[in-house]
């Protein structure tokens, strides 16, 4: 049993602004007993494409420095949101990830990238800026397992699978859905994963800002493996805290049996 | 566009009880004007294991043939939910599904079968007597491509995804969700299918039966691609009706183009 917080942040135009309040966020996350602390996805930016390479970094940037260095002075796993990343003159959408002595445990690269032209609502273009990731992000604890996704990947059945059969019992994914998709999927996608994969499945949103460049959905929420939501945010600043117990997620998997019964030869 | 119209009925101890339940309620579906209609999982046959081999029959036994008859009869696609199949000594939990002349287009034996045992709530074995299917349905109608499965196949995000991209556009789902896991996971993975693979999805429950051997939770339902209810049912025997608008499936296809955006290279 282990207490994971979200944080439930928003970004803001100047970057040490949002360094600022991710810094006083966590510290406070930390302070409320969380072991494993996470970001929403682009804390540190604007969500929009005429941003993501100005505020890129690389894997050595300030914005990785200060997370390594808070999730070994607090002795905290922290999930660092996402944050645009450069590499080689190419640009990722990555969640870099700590253990409690600071080291980077991982590096999960948004696998599918949103592309999405909801007629009258919501046309938007994320493959403009980034490069698609590769790999598949489970972190190793001494919880267990946690599996790392972004957004867009919650969609895609298969990924998440993919993190359940590797051990993840948790998958945690920072998650900037909008005022459109959000109402519609926000809530039923994360509980879908939950289920269907027999696992904690917790989305941490920024929060809403109205006047900002991007208005986020919020909500972020954790889902246990039933189903049924841990704790659930409304759209403003907050950090939300659950606790997350493996061994219930061990009890449902005897009782409902679903990773034994699936039938991959059938599947290809 | 065509109407779909589930029939949310009980069965009986008397099978042939069962049968002129369900030729009335077909009579009445295709009276209100469905092109296509459907019954739920063991119509025929109180849903246990005692009562599936005696209840079973051959391709060609009387409810078959029945289904036929009645298809062919009144013009209209049939999925006939399932009932007990008989062939060369095995078990299976079947779905004969007939076109308007009464020619059977499609036969779904449940690939997955419901195993469960959650502690003080229900216990069940259905491999004791069935043997599990192995092959994808999806009919071939001058509507389009309609998928067919089977209760616990709802599951199994994979087994969807094969149908979504053998062309479904439809899955009908005829299935016995009992009152544990029904209020817990019914409309959520009836949603979840949808959505994930951007396909109505319409789940045909038996009807409540509190006296019965088998208490099913109800309530039938479809969902439109966007994961909205297009009708839901409460537990009571009904018929329920549904507009099916493939144009509305390919306009969300191309507004969100989740089949394409899929990494299947990624997912081995």
């Amino acid at each position: 049993m282990f207490k994971l917080a979200l944080c439930q942040i928003k970004s803001y135009v100047d970057k040490n602004e949002s360094m600022a309040a991710a810094e006083r966020y966590i510290r406070e996350a930390a302070a409320g007993g969380a072991q494993v602390v996470s970001l929403p996805e682009m804390w540190i930016c604007p969500y929009a494409n005429r941003y993501f390479k100005e505020y890129a970094e690389p894997a050595d940037g300030p914005a990785v420095k200060l997370m390594a260095q808070l999730a070994k002075e607090l002795g905290i796993y922290l999930i660092g949101g996402t944050i645009p990343e450069v590499e080689d003159g190419k640009y990722y959408n990555t969640a870099f990830c700590f253990d409690k002595n600071g080291e980077m445990i991982g590096r999960h690269r948004k696998v599918h990238l949103f592309d999405i032209n909801v007629r009258k609502a919501i046309s938007f273009k994320e493959s403009d800026t980034f490069t698609a990731g590769e790999d598949l992000t489970v972190l190793d604890t001494e919880y267990g397992k946690i599996g790392v996704a972004i957004c867009y990947d919650i969609r895609f059945p298969d990924w998440h699978m993919k993190m359940a059969k590797a051990g993840a019992k948790l998958i945690v994914l920072p998650a900037a859905f909008n005022t459109t998709t959000g109402p519609a999927h926000w809530d039923l996608t994360v509980r879908a994963r939950a289920v269907d994969n027999q696992v904690y499945f917790a989305a941490n949103a920024p929060a809403r800002d109205e006047k900002g460049i991007f208005v986020a959905y919020g909500n972020s929420c954790i889902s246990d493996p039933w189903g049924k939501f841990v704790a659930h945010a409304d759209e403003k600043e907050c950090i939300l805290y659950g606790d997350i117990d493996f061994d219930h997620v061990d009890s449902i998997r005897e009782q409902l049996p679903l990773l034994e019964h699936r039938r991959e030869e059938l599947y290809k």
